[in-house]
């Protein structure tokens, strides 16, 4: 008897991830896979946006290790919402994400928006068949996650830092933390906003429909 | 030849968080390891606590993927720390502490506090030999996280509760939070405080001595 052994979870993780990927290409879906820390405002920027794209039919994918919180948050805002429970688990993969696809409505989308698990270690090393990585932050967790978690912060074509209403109430310092992220990252852009407040969010939704330009073209 | 097969990295993980308890019996030592996101305030619930403590002689063991920002803040108020990277690894081990244990001077201690890398899901998985878990959430974090990330709130013999200055200008509900920890833990205290204005670390105080008291009359 032979046993069959999967040498590599990544490799495996890629085939699906390719699966994923050709589905949102053959469907013309701009896919953005969103990481953060718990609490840093990921279901938030994610009401905003929708609210803030009304020309675009929007789809989510939201992960947790357990509950229906978020997704019934996000439910008030498109019926597009499927909720991922990983039981334990702490990042999305793409075989978890071919299986949510099934339960939407994949063709009627323009965007999709994967909100991954609260992690900012795990889950960048999953390549779920996005276009981009969002890395999120915010102003309560301090201006040192660049130095502390930098891989997400690498990989990530937008850095986005949320609650800067609390900015002036904090120790966070702001050039600080964009000479860091620099250090590691010279390209992406870092947007600045507060979905509490609504600042900012305006660069946000630019630069989401500048990528669906841009993959509507190519 | 025969091929050694690690069957179960957690008793292996075991095995070595059953020497770090051992040498914390033999020396007195009250251990706590402190689970949180990033964030959550760890580094500053230690300083408070060395500062409030002056009758202990306190060491720090200090986790992250990469930097050594948290073990500099640290040595401000105690020769006895290091530094933990984990160069990726999304949690401590016991395997990792009893190396760390050899470059203090354990022997001189009275208590040790091990934060751990900040995450909210894997560290609690693994034993490190600690007396204690305790876990740290935040007021900036929101008041869902005992739904969202059950785990680390189940296995803690302490929930502290950071950031209670913002609580006057956040939506965080605190009876809701109260509610939902003891839907899962119904017996570990849970202490409000705020490093910053120093509001409750009293009560902390007060918690980390009855357990010494306790672990020395054991």
């Amino acid at each position: 008897m032979e046993i069959e052994i999967v040498n590599d979870v990544l490799e495996y993780n890629k085939e699906h991830a390719q699966v994923n990927r050709q589905l949102f290409k053959d469907n013309n879906i701009l896919v953005i896979n969103i990481l953060s820390s718990p609490g840093a405002g990921k279901t938030s920027l994610i009401t905003q946006s929708i609210q803030n794209l009304p020309d675009f039919r929007i789809g989510v994918i939201e992960g947790d290790v357990s509950s229906t919180y978020d997704a019934e948050k996000i439910k008030k805002y498109t019926d597009d919402v499927v909720q991922i429970n990983t039981g334990g688990t702490c990042h999305l993969n793409a075989s978890m994400i071919e299986k949510a696809l099934k339960k939407i409505n994949v063709k009627n989308l323009n965007i999709i928006f994967i909100e991954n698990v609260g992690n900012l270690i795990c889950p960048v090393g999953f390549d779920l068949g996005e276009d981009y990585k969002v890395l999120l932050s915010s102003v309560s967790e301090g201006d040192d996650k660049p130095v502390k978690y930098p891989k997400g912060f690498i990989k990530s074509s937008a850095i986005v830092l949320n609650k800067i209403d609390l900015l002036q109430n904090s120790d966070f310092n702001y050039d600080f933390f964009e000479k860091k992220v620099r250090e590691i990252n010279t390209e992406s852009p870092i947007i600045k906003l507060s979905c509490k407040t609504g600042e900012g969010i305006s660069s946000w939704i630019k630069w989401i429909t500048s990528k669906k330009e841009n993959k509507k073209n190519n």
